[in-house]
């Protein structure tokens, strides 16, 4: 990305080993996150800098110490480089890891070829290569699928709760997913986009409310007589869309913030007041991908369906526009 | 209180009952909260409100609906009116019971008798009329020793967890006495009073840090290992002590904040990428009482000790003071 709005392919130096915890992935496919429009609008800073944090693919070279991988594998990997050793990432916060770094602004997987440190930390195998119809949907575990699963898993998601879904971006409706996955007895997903709310009530939406903010809340009380959802996924990363998600939450309830903060101030004292849980962040991906992987492979979960856009890495621009303009939910990159 | 800084004890009309849910008890002690210095201090409206939310006493009348109480019973009651059988309630939130008020606002128990609304879902009996030596202890459970006790909960204080506590009022001792009696390892009580540290290192710390803000964290950090306290305890409620608590937890780590959020604007962004949780707000003290009183009946714990000046009621103006200028921890109050 040169630039907001400026997205160009072209040619970089082959990445090798540099570290004996590195491998070299060949890429098979990338995608672009909701979050790459951050810079891409403006909103974070871009300066000829290298995109894409979301990949799958297969083992070319390992380091020395790398034991836990092949070359020849193919692999799903985090969004951020995780040890999965340290005292961070055995408590399940590889995205807070010790020797974490983010992909997105080291490497770049909108790429041929990358090189992954920490590998046997945050890569995982799968059985075996996959068919390209499991592709869409072991490369939706590499973020979206994983964000949404600590969304649903940060706001407590599970069987006899109400959860409520503010965004519906990929994320959000991986979040539906999610809480479906984890037993939920109601997800209410908010969604004024007919696309998108066909996609939520497929993963899982048993109601849908187009209205957004403070008349956002009243429905969702509505359906919740009067006392709000016991869980609720944030997942856009606003002012407004936080403030809907705390007042959408009943006492007591679980707010699962995954939306990349951006501009975003709480109010201490209604915080407070609304003995509300808050947690969030940036997902440990790498904790939930060895199941992710499996579900994925047992057909139990198909987060594929998310992709409603493939282009060949070449046309990356493309893609950056169409979900720029809502045109995608988020686009898919064949390489 | 008339005003800030203005407080009188003056004849009140007797209260009697209104509700059949009602008991109305006669106050054998009551005393001034942390809480009180706020519009003492001018930070909250005080205009001839009446004052006091801890209470211990004996039941004078109950309401044609009270079953598990009777005339002459010892009882201690939660600074929130709970029904406790509502779905808020049955969830642990009584502090926002969906019939909840704040008996400061309404009730107001720094007076010879109360009427208790809901008296059956905010009062607990004590097994039999305590002796003397007893009474600061059950009358700490009505609110500090509840809310500390709140605190380390919502931190998730436990086994193997290193905890560190901001602020050593009266709420933050009882979190160190709490984080000890849920079987912390490592009890950080951060504190720069010679008095106040003794008295947390008799209810359990094992450590004692005095700085503040970002050197207060850097010391949290170089005690445990650089990654910070698994759980912080919030016991102040401004912007700097809520900053010190999220900045002193690990990655994954819980912050129960329970000091009274006052003009606190928590930055969305270095919140998420903290990944902690946070969980705090009014305590639902109702929810541990039942546990609190036979621990203390029990002898296990001793939160008395946290009042270091005793008054009768009519010089309450006196204990006001004497917390405000910090010359006292908690007062007591006689009747």
């Amino acid at each position: 990305m040169y630039g907001p709005g400026d997205v160009r392919v072209e040619e970089r130096e082959d990445p090798k080993i540099e570290e004996p915890t590195d491998a070299v992935i060949r890429v098979s496919a990338s995608c672009i996150c909701g979050s790459d429009l951050w810079p891409y609008r403006g909103f974070d800073p871009a300066d000829h800098q290298v995109m894409g944090h979301e990949y799958v693919g297969v083992v070319e070279e390992v380091g020395s110490a790398v034991r836990e991988l092949e070359v020849g594998d193919f692999v799903v990997g985090s969004f951020v480089i995780s040890d999965n050793t340290c005292e961070i990432c055995r408590a399940g916060y590889q995205s807070k890891c010790v020797h974490g770094t983010f992909v997105a602004e080291s490497i770049g997987t909108q790429a041929e070829r990358a090189r992954i440190p920490h590998a046997d930390g945050t890569l995982v195998r799968t059985p075996e290569h996959p068919g390209p119809e499991l592709i869409p949907s072991l490369l939706a575990a590499s973020d979206v699928l994983g964000t949404g699963w600590f969304g649903a898993v940060a706001a407590d998601a599970g069987p006899g709760r109400t959860v409520a879904v503010v965004g519906d971006g990929a994320v959000g409706l991986m979040g539906v997913l999610a809480a479906r996955e984890l037993g939920a007895e109601r997800i209410i997903a908010m969604s004024r986009h007919a696309d998108r709310q066909e996609l939520a009530r497929f993963y899982g939406a048993t109601d849908i409310v187009e209205e957004r903010g403070e008349a956002g809340v009243e429905k969702v009380r509505e359906l919740t007589g009067g006392l709000g959802a016991h869980s609720v996924i944030e997942a856009v990363g606003t002012q407004e869309s936080m403030m809907q998600a705390i007042d959408s939450a009943r006492p007591g309830g679980h707010i699962g913030y995954v939306g990349v903060s951006h501009d975003v101030e709480l109010p201490g004292g209604p915080l407070f007041f609304s003995t509300v849980h808050l947690h969030g962040g940036p997902a440990p991906v790498r904790r939930f991908l060895p199941d992710l992987v499996r579900r994925i492979w047992d057909r139990e979960i198909d987060p594929g369906r998310v992709f409603d856009l493939s282009l060949p890495l070449e046309e990356a621009a493309e893609g950056y526009a169409a979900m720029d303009e809502r045109r995608s939910i988020k686009a898919f990159l064949t390489l």
